[in-house]
């Protein structure tokens, strides 16, 4: 059976500012060693089970470019630009009409483009069996992530030992995020993990569930399918698209569904949720330090100092992080790392819009 | 008697580094809300007393430039560049043979060119005072610094209350950087100011110290006083000065001498030592900051952030410092701002001269 992917990339990713802006959010940023950005080492990772003219980009037309840019070898019309964020029910859905039109029952992969996966062969023999279970019949499968921590900004998946297909368990309950005592609880009962919003089902099976539980969007879905092909599309998506339910996926048709299945992705993920998390995946060195660009550092440990040309010397820290750019300097503690939003809202107020 | 003054101000003053530079120490830089630089607020602060033809200021041929653009109005003739750094007693006696050339009786004021003041008027009368001292005989007057802190940092001047003259009392010895516990009762004592560098005497009497005391230095001075406002000069300086002997006027003369007088100088006296002091000299907002420039800051208290057009945004920052130049940005904590000479050094090491 065809496996195609559809990959969301239409986030702001306002936590890796002053590096991430408005015009250049996280999925194309390089936070790696490497050099590739986000989005491509997301392309890179599935393409040993996806041809890369069968990757749909969901974003909108403000990353249209740098899409192309990034991915030069993508079918320019698998650019899927939504007219307005809706969340994911309504961006997976637009994915799946565009994969119907051409294939009703193509296997098709949601997945995130702005995390990091440690192990990509790991990733590809997990999904590989992920598509095994969507193709024998109408499954909704979900990869999600065996925590390590009581980590309490996930959502988590309970599945059921009792309930076994192929590599993969019945799902029994979709579970908000917790507090510290439950994420506990969930941790030592050994059968959630985390909701990493990677998915794969079949085209046909999706589109039945709109259908099923949320019918508005999929009728709005259809005419978009209709349209797909013929100089009518944008027209049609501009008219159509904003009235789409904003929902997520999981919510809207996750929750509901019966016939989930999850596998335990055991691939070193993470989400790189903010700039902590590079001082978790970059190398750190003797001093706990990752330093990039023209740096000095002086009794400087645990820090993360993302330097560029100008010169950046630190004296006497611990666990700060220093993120210089052309035009803007971020300095935060790592505990607080979650304010940089206010710097944001800050240079709101104030008018200093060219930093955002 | 006429009164003249000789500023001293060929420090390097590396602890203002990145705002201060080999080609730019701290005495030509502005650190108060004012604009003007430290030695245009010396010499501003010395006016009453003295005519800005009677000013001298010692330096050396890298800042002399500096100092014209600085000290417009000031004799260039009035700029002494010392071949070579020897302390502070070859400098004093530089500028001492230059105001003898003109006049041997005059009354000469020595002051440093980087230390801050903040009452000008109490500054002018202790200094009136102390000129009065100096005129009365063959007499050496400091002005020491009441402490209002067990400073371990500096020398101090015990006097005694026993023999007084005019507003001054006599000195009964300098002593060295005490330890804590010494410095604790220094200050309980209450018969000991802060050395704080600044005197006043007769160009005669001084002379005369050198004769008695430094005698070969004396006799180097000699030849160069020969040689002023002749076409030698340049050449004498270049020959004497650098076998002067490399002393403070503190232990070559100040330690050896008698007649020694002191005032308190009440004045509000700051010696500017590190960015820390900029922290106590300008006004802090309503955090506790000092901010100056382009910055933003979140939850931050307690800081310095003297910013320049780049953005700056701080989160969740305590007790740091933050300086930005075109080239070069400092993020130090407080308590170790004494470390920033290891920044140079590691730029020495490492080629990157051209931050210096």
């Amino acid at each position: 059976m065809k496996k195609t992917a559809l990959i969301m990339a239409g986030g702001k990713g306002e936590r890796f500012w002053p590096r991430s802006r408005v015009n250049l959010p996280k999925q194309f940023l390089s936070l790696t060693d490497d050099g590739k950005t986000m989005i491509q080492l997301t392309v890179e990772r599935i393409s040993p089970l996806v041809d890369i003219k069968d990757v749909y980009i969901a974003t909108n037309e403000n990353y249209r470019e740098l899409v192309k840019q990034q991915l030069p070898n993508l079918p320019e019309k698998n650019i899927l630009c939504e007219p307005i964020g809706r969340n994911t029910a309504p961006c997976i859905g637009l994915g799946a009409v565009h994969v119907a039109k051409k294939d009703e029952d193509a296997i098709m992969i949601v997945l995130p483009s702005d995390h990091l996966i440690k192990s990509n062969d790991i990733f590809k023999e997990t999904f590989a069996n992920a598509c095994d279970i969507a193709e024998q019949g109408p499954n909704l499968v979900t990869v999600g992530i065996t925590p390590n921590y009581p980590e309490t900004g996930y959502g988590y998946i309970k599945y059921t030992k009792d309930n076994k297909l192929g590599e993969s368990y019945a799902v029994e309950k979709f579970v908000e995020k917790p507090d510290l005592q439950t994420a506990k609880e969930y941790l030592e009962d050994g059968t959630y993990l985390w909701n990493s919003g990677m998915f794969v089902w079949k085209t046909s099976t999706i589109l039945d569930c709109f259908k099923e539980f949320m019918s508005s969007t999929y009728e709005g879905l259809l005419k978009i399918k209709d349209s797909i092909g013929t100089e009518e599309y944008q027209k049609v998506l501009e008219t159509e698209f904003p009235n789409l339910e904003s929902q997520s996926v999981d919510y809207g048709i996750m929750e509901k569904a019966s016939n989930i299945y999850t596998l335990a992705g055991n691939f070193g993920w993470d989400d790189v949720g903010s700039w902590l998390a590079v001082g978790r995946i970059k190398e750190n060195d003797s001093q706990g330090n990752v330093v990039n660009g023209n740096v000095v550092t002086v009794n400087t440990k645990d820090c993360v100092i993302e330097g560029s040309d100008k010169l950046i010397a630190t004296v006497g820290l611990r666990d700060i992080i220093v993120v210089d750019t052309k035009d803007a300097t971020l300095i935060s503690t790592k505990e607080n790392a979650g304010e940089i939003k206010k710097v944001l809202a800050s240079l709101r107020e104030s008018g200093k819009t060219q930093y955002l």
